[in-house]
């Protein structure tokens, strides 16, 4: 099997000050063409602690890709040290200079020449490929050593991912003769992790040596995961294939959707496959909800708008709920979740609304309505579901946890009324 | 200097399934307690990977922190495994199945007993000493070993921070002489980071060797962090003090904050310093402005909400924009977003208002407003200000810069207003 390690380079990740989204989404490019990502290192901006992290992955892995440790400032000493580790000398790359001087005159416009240290950019050691970066000045490099392969990236991710689509993955496909690696990945909700093991124990002990199952517990659903290798594509899809289908008989009850897809974007498909609107009220998600939905490309097909009534003043003049209720029954209750879900399903005329309204934490919590305390409501003109959910975790993640809720809320409830 | 190695669990890390954030929270909560992160490694639920890893982070660091694979499911392997690297037995720990007992009866509520699996959580290696998980089953372990330390934690994160904060920071600060490790950081923008380079090079090089300068680009504005270490707190604090004034001397024509707080964080402090309320129009970033604003806690003292107006009826009905502007120029145009203003402060009352449109893409755009292209206004009843920006991204990161840029054209409308 074909591997790869991913070394991460700078003190950002270290001191915690960045959160490391590269390394999943490259993990994902290579898995699909077939390289295993067995190891993955982050190292600071420290010469010895580069080249040693370049040592011990060279002799784990085939594929060693580095990213970050390439921009114009100071801290950045990747680029002599890979020259040095690869016994190379720098050269200007008359290509990337180019490059280089045509993206500050025409593309960032900004007010000032290039300058020395834009024009070091272009400069790369004379033993590696260079990969032209589209985005940005810093170039991509290839180098080999023993018959490992070594790449280096820039680490902003924009640049970084536009590398790995225009030169680094077909350079590989290229170059290896890769095995096959097949996943299939269901998602559950309403049972835990225990009861999901205990059900499907019989099964998990029959998989063949070449399919591996996962559990993935996130936001109190559980996705499941079988990956399976070897040589020979068919027969591996084949085999996925039969065993998924068997997994799916074993969790019927709780299956959502037997792909890896976001709430979101299986709540989107829904609604545009039956052609209905959406809309959102919120209060304590404060237009969270409504970003989901958003982040998936082409929902203008089925999402209208929000009123986020993060005020009572808003949830009363915007979306019509009784002043008497919120003084009695107060904002975080059945009372305001149901007549905000009717205010917006009138100013947004969609087919299908959301509500919501809770108490988000750290603070504002009473005896009660502890904090974590939610309302929602899901429906349409006709029909009105309610729930009520106690959350005990932190702000960021009760916000999470109500959205994710919400939507499958409204999930089943489509489903429900649109089959009876 | 006390360094740490930290290891994560997971074969979801390695195929990319799976964002790390336990990292960066747990090397921040590290640093500030004087304990320097020098190396991160991501190992797969594979025997040999998570031995050797062991292996190789002793070597390096004093301190080992491992975080995942501690499940009740099969595809867990990490208990067994620290229990033979150690050379202890699994015994039952009789307080954690008190504990697991306890959740499952009381805080669970499932409908179903104690499974085996569940029990089996409770067993440690008789070899550790046992860290208790008040958020969940599995239990924290801390194992010694030729000097080093070794804490195996569970990958949940908050089970994972509970941790930390209850048992393993406390631990460390207790057996460590720790020396004291210092940040400052400063956020700039409107400039690129060559050119804050070029602007810095003799203050850089004129710094003792004890402080580090980094340079962090995001989204379009570039954060500067000074880091010093010492053996004396009041030495190192005051050196930084003293370099970090330099520096922002040095950048004060660019200089938004010289604090590492978010720019929402920032607009908020604004906003309640001054007593005022806003309010945010949004169609392209479908919620994300209202969201970034209250995921700030206290939020509410200013943030009154927002109208999603995704669909232009919405743009019409609720905000009031005229039918014949989206007709003629468009919904994304100066015209429209200084109606969405004009609309949104009049619904919601508030002081100030943001109001964005564009065009996030991948689809949606025309020769004349490509994808990328947003219109910005921000005010308040006497004056707007609008802002057209061309980005060049993908569409999550669209919406991203966007959200962050009108953020910022609101705080310095807010200062110029305020002063003058």
């Amino acid at each position: 099997m074909i591997t790869a390690s991913i070394i991460t380079i700078g003190d950002e990740l270290l001191i915690g000050q960045v959160i490391d989204t590269n390394s999943a989404w490259m993990a994902q490019q290579l898995n699909k063409i077939g390289v295993w990502v067995q190891h993955r290192a982050a190292v600071g901006d420290v010469w010895d602690d580069i080249w040693n992290a370049l040592d011990e992955e060279a002799k784990r892995s085939n594929i060693i890709l580095i990213t970050g440790g390439l921009g114009p400032t100071a801290d950045d000493i990747t680029k002599p040290l890979l020259c040095q580790y690869f016994g190379g000398k720098m050269v200007m790359d008359a290509a990337t200079l180019e490059h280089v001087t045509y993206l500050f005159e025409h593309v960032f416009k900004r007010p000032m020449p290039l300058l020395d240290r834009n024009r070091k950019q272009a400069e790369v050691p004379d033993v590696c490929t260079v990969l032209k970066n589209e985005r940005g000045t810093a170039p991509g490099m290839l180098f080999e050593k023993n018959g490992k392969i070594f790449i280096s990236l820039p680490g902003v991710p924009h640049e970084m991912k536009g590398l790995m689509t225009d030169h680094v993955l077909p350079l590989l496909k290229q170059r290896f003769n890769m095995p096959h690696i097949g996943h299939r990945t269901l998602l559950t909700a309403g049972v835990g992790e225990s009861f999901l093991a205990e059900l499907i124990k019989d099964f998990e002990e029959t998989l063949p040596a070449n399919i591996k199952l996962a559990y993935l517990p996130n936001y109190g659903m559980v996705r499941l995961r079988l990956t399976a290798n070897g040589n020979d594509k068919d027969t591996v899809e084949n085999e996925l294939e039969h065993q998924f289908a068997q997994l799916k008989k074993q969790v019927s009850e709780f299956l959502v959707v037997d792909e890896d897809i976001s709430m979101s974007e299986l709540v989107g498909r829904l609604l545009k496959n039956q052609q209905k609107t959406v809309s959102t009220a919120e209060s304590c998600t404060g237009g969270y909800i409504a970003h989901l939905l958003t982040s998936i490309s082409g929902s203008s097909a089925y999402f209208m708008g929000s009123v986020v009534s993060y005020d009572n003043s808003i949830k009363k003049n915007v979306l019509g709920v009784e002043e008497k209720i919120l003084e009695t029954v107060g904002a975080v209750s059945e009372e305001t979740v149901i007549e905000m879900l009717a205010g917006i399903l009138q100013v947004m005329k969609t087919d299908y609304a959301i509500a919501v309204s809770g108490i988000m934490g750290p603070d504002g919590g009473t005896e009660d309505k502890p904090v974590g305390t939610v309302w929602i409501a899901v429906g349409n003109k006709e029909y009105t579901e309610t729930k009520k959910i106690q959350f005990r975790f932190d702000r960021q993640r009760n916000i999470e946890l109500t959205a994710i809720n919400a939507l499958n809320l409204l999930r089943l409830f489509i489903l429900k009324n649109s089959i009876g």
